[in-house]
């Protein structure tokens, strides 16, 4: 989409130096900048390469608010955030178009916002409530009294079992399964026997959350599963029943929470970390990739990085992993 | 669904204390309870606040069964046993009608048992057979030549490649992948690239399974892999081509088993497990989150628990870890 | 499909020893053979095997070539290799007749090549482009302007993004998600929400790829994602933005990459490897099972074999692991 440099800075809240007028129609990386795109830069080498691409703009930081050359500038404090705000304003969707495809199944007690698009083979249950000018992708399956706020997208293939509830500008990747039953049996002694236990809970995603492709959070089994606004879930994690994940909680790839775990806000979990039922991690804690947190653990402390299995403070852990290596050397 | 406590009682084994005829419509966890609701309690402290709740009646041990107090209750051996079953009992499935949805595509030459439910989408192959009482959810994809016992329920957004067989009460949830092909390879010495090996063996799943969503298995290379009845198997999970999973066998989250392994029955697999081809897992095993077995490898004893990558007695794993943190801490 | 055994011995280039006019028509293991069956043996003992089969005729090696015996013989330098052609050349698929079912649904823009099978409930959306012989299996969503060669097979339920670019013979397991949006994220220092950073790059996969079911590959962040010619990637792996995935590398299964990781070629990653950011994995490395490299690491050595986390070579390794045990038994 078309706009002027000056649109785009007042909605980044930027400054220009040089042509406002000048039009930009998308933004892109510095290698592979033409006409029309918007390009940014945080460090003076970067700024230099910036300049020298065909890139028709540079968002960088105060530090190139002097500098002296032919491209106009938005100058700002937070170049990579003007960027992605950018992108955001100059991306447009030509193929979404409002309305229901012919191909998709809609519940007539379904009730659907204004400018929702609901694409080809798309399945709505009974009692649906979708909120203004949400997508629904082909082939997503929506289960019965799900409701989403406004805004959200899912991408194709996406199953919503019945009774989810999302809030606003929530977007789902292809084949992620929300609401799925939980991982929960009961033995029974006399025959060994494993029988189901009810999975009957609910799932609650807050506004701005993000999902990743092929994910899987489970219901509650009694009660809620609950996804904090603002976190931000990556591809192919496994969340399980009961798991409480705080505001703006950022988990990678592959990661799986099994039940009843609690991660408040601000937690950031890298790839493949695995956590056991009942733990908490509380607010702020990093943990590295590929670390594991034994059942009903509690990992405390703001800002503060933790690695391995079982996770300890990541000074503590390399501290280890040190001593072990010069003890093998030695032999 | 509205039953009495009696009927309850009668399908759960349990003996009523107090109004028989008092009539439950669900269960619940006690922090939720409303009228209508069935709550259990295994201990004396979740006991007092099960009566103190709103629901409507009480299952609990022996323990409970001389208890004065105003609550009708269930009384025993396995009341967490009792509240799952009491659960499948009251457990009603209004919007499941018997029928073939229109949107649905089933191959002319497909038997469909009675009461079978094929909802909106699903495509079923030519000489698939669907036993009684199976409900296929929205977009499932069932391949060529498939058979299903009695009493499965297919999530949405479930794949059976051809030829797959299910028990009877198999559950798959959404976005599983059933009887993909194995990762099977010969590499041309002469040109050092990589030929796909023939997968075409077959899938075979027990009665009673169920399996996770987006949780991927292989069909054999050229015979068999075989879920055993009753196994449990949590989300994301991958299982190989001629893996041989046995009875009762428990798969959390994430786990991995890479090709020709034998879970014998019994066995616990914690999450993200990772097994080596041609490994073996003796009966009633258990094995940790994140634990890892190495090719070939065999792991034995009914009830030990292993940990750790490769994997060994948890005991001695774990003092490994003491050992190694107490090294550290001396530098 | 009928063939005579020396149709099959000029496909896979062997020399027939015995009756060249046989009839065969499928392959087998060795234990499960019949009449029409192919198997083949590398070593003397399954050769013996294979000839008291009830297989039509066996696949071997030199060291068989002068074996007095009643069957068949196909002799050749690779015998498992040759097993593999067989398959293919014998393989046959009798339901995929060319067409467009009617069910599916295709943009009118899309241009198809001659003897393109689109199965049922496929989408298609506008600008694509798919090459003579594809295969889309039933319920593909394959975005706007995604482009594939000739004789790709897509299983059921594979989703597409828009732009994303197959070359020829590219095979993609049911489930698998391909050209996601990648994890990323700028942080807002004024409020600390985390805000959407654009994802509007490409994800291009050569010739002769196989993906596994449920895998999940991001398109890149500005820029593209890259899977190399040859590459092999089992179930459940994660591939995020920016990657370059070299020529022949073998990837398995719930394998993690994140971002812009260098895979170089023949470079093999087993089961659970988890790979951070920018890190460089040198051509023909090969990585175990769990294994973790840390971002901006290099991996370097063909042929060197590396295991753990972070990854060292393998031998390195195996002494850290045995000083420990024996540190620990001493206590």
């Amino acid at each position: 989409m078309e706009r002027s440099l000056r649109e785009v800075a007042e909605f980044v809240r930027a400054q220009v130096v040089g042509d406002a007028a000048a039009p930009v129609t998308g933004i892109s990386s510095i290698a592979s900048a033409g006409p029309g795109d918007v390009v940014f830069a945080e460090d003076a080498q970067n700024f230099a390469l910036a300049v020298a691409s065909r890139a028709s703009a540079v968002i960088a930081g105060e530090f190139a608010s002097g500098a002296a050359n032919q491209k106009p500038l938005l100058i700002c404090a937070q170049p990579r955030l003007a960027f992605a705000r950018a992108a955001q304003f100059l991306r447009s969707n030509p193929e979404r178009k409002p309305g229901i495809h012919p191909s998709a199944i809609v519940h007539p007690t379904a009730k659907l916002g204004d400018h929702v698009i609901i694409s080809e083979r798309v399945v709505i249950a009974h009692d649906v409530e979708i909120g203004e000018s949400c997508w629904i992708g082909a082939g997503c399956v929506v289960g019965a009294n799900s409701f989403m706020g406004s805004h959200c997208e899912l991408y194709p293939n996406v199953t919503l079992y019945p009774g989810v509830r999302l809030g606003s500008r929530v977007i789902v990747h292809s084949g992620a399964v929300l609401g799925s039953d939980g991982f929960g049996y009961v033995r029974d002694q006399a025959t060994g026997r494993y029988e189901k236990a009810p999975q009957i809970g609910r799932l609650e995603i807050g506004d701005d959350v993000e999902i990743g492709a092929n994910t899987a959070i489970d219901r509650g089994a009694l009660d809620v599963t609950r996804i904090g606004r603002g976190a931000k879930i990556d591809n192919l994690v496994h969340i399980g029943h009961n798991c409480q994940i705080g505001e703006d909680v950022v988990i990678a790839a592959q990661t799986g929470l099994s039940g009843s775990i609690t991660i408040e806000k601000n937690v950031v979990l890298g790839g493949q970390v695995g956590i056991g039922e009942h733990a908490r991690i509380e607010e702020g804690v990093m943990l590295g990739g590929q670390g594991g947190v034994l059942p009903h653990k509690i990992l405390r402390g703001k800002g503060i990085a933790f690695w391995g299995t079982p996770a300890k403070p990541v000074r503590e852990y390399l501290k280890e992993l040190a001593v072990l290596a010069r003890l093998a050397k030695k032999e």
